[in-house]
Parts: structure tokens; C-alpha cells; sequence
């Protein structure tokens, strides 16, 4: 698991030339933009992103990882290799995402009375 | 269908009081905005929903219809009895999304080539 990966996956066929549907098949789901958020917030282990109040199913956040590594948006690096354990991190166009994480959070937070952002390190700190 | 609802759906649990998730559990899916993005490009009509490029199934935009007039994002107005058809338009709360869908197109026009913002009555003019 290279740093950089060599290639990207883009969406093997794209549903229209519009942006928002475009990032939509990358993270349009009620489960990415939340690893992405615990990401920014400093967390970098599979534990720790299990750990979470929403408690992700382990194979939701297994393929997810995945999923959001094909992509280019993080990266993963070993830390330990018996047994093999990696640390993620965003990339940079992962870390592009911020504003789409605090547009988000900006509209729950007058939308959901009672929410509140969890940690200062959030998106609009990194 | 009245063009203000009475009550409005919040979702019967909280996965967490992050405002992050609470609004993932509304909009968090490939479709959702996409139709809010066609209503902020000044569509009302089921018709004109279903001809957009990316071929939404039927059942899948009445349903997301519905969800959204049940949350308070959209209402609807009947525009013909016989058979009954209905105007569909964003609400305040719907309208606030807009910072969301253009965080998304923005995002997405630099990550995925090719990609263009299609209507000149977009999110940030709206």
C-alpha cells in the first residue's frame, strides 16, 4: 500500500458530466463522509474509526477504506506488520473534501436542534 | 399536500448528535441532491425530475419525493386535479442546502475531469 497510489480509480462510467453526481458515486452514502469527518478529526486507525458514536458495521467500514483508498482519497501506511496494521490519512484531494464536511455540518446544526460538532479538530481546522 | 407541512420528520433515532450524520440521514445518498440540485435549477415537475442525465428510476424519485416532503426540504402544490399533478419546490430548510451542493460541485469539478456545472441557475445563484 503505496503512500501515493500509482493510479485512481475514477467511476468506471460516469453517470452524467455533472460534479455533484460525479462526487456523489464516490461519497454519496450515509457512512463515507463520516470516516472522511473522524479522518480530519485526527483519527487514523481502524479501531479508533470503529469507535465512533454511529457504530459503523466493521464490514461497512472494512470496504469503505477501500473503496475511498481506490479512489485516492486517503492513503495507508503499515505500523505494524504481525499482524499487519496500517494508519490512514487523507490525501490532498481527500482533504479537498472540508468544505463539503463543514457545508454539512453547518446545515445540521440548524437543521437538528441538539447536535453539536465534536472535537476542535474538525474540518474547518485542518 | 399542504404548502407548508404541519409537522416535519426528524428521524426517528439519532445515530449521534453530530450534524454531520443527522443530515447524511436525510440527504445522504447518490440521489437525494441531485433532485434538490434540479429544483435549485428551477425544476418543479416529475416530468422534468425524470428526464434529467442521470435517469433516476421512478420509484426512486417518488420515494425520495416523498422523504423530502416528509423532512420539510420541499412542498408541493397541485397544479392539476384530473390527474392530480403537483409543482414541487424547496422550502427555507431545503433552500439552505445550497452551500452543500456547491461544495459538492466544486469538489467535484476538480477531481473529475470533464465535468461542467450545467445550468446557469445553479446553486449559488439561487
Amino acid at each position: 500500500m503505496a503512500r501515493t497510489p500509482a493510479t485512481t480509480d475514477q467511476p468506471a462510467e460516469l453517470r452524467s458530466r455533472c460534479p455533484v453526481a460525479c462526487s456523489l458515486d464516490v461519497v454519496g452514502d450515509r457512512w463515507t463522509l463520516l470516516v472522511i469527518r473522524d479522518l480530519f478529526a485526527g483519527m487514523s486507525r481502524f479501531g479508533e474509526l470503529m469507535a465512533s458514536p454511529e457504530h459503523i458495521p466493521t464490514n461497512i467500514l472494512a470496504e469503505r477504506l477501500k473503496r475511498l483508498e481506490r479512489a485516492g482519497l486517503i492513503d495507508s501506511t503499515p505500523y505494524s506488520e504481525h499482524p499487519v496494521r496500517v494508519d490512514y490519512r487523507l490525501t490532498e484531494r481527500g482533504r479537498a473534501l472540508a468544505p463539503v464536511v463543514d457545508a454539512f455540518a453547518v446545515w445540521g446544526l440548524e437543521q437538528f436542534p441538539g447536535t453539536r460538532r465534536r472535537s476542535a479538530r474538525s474540518a474547518d481546522s485542518a
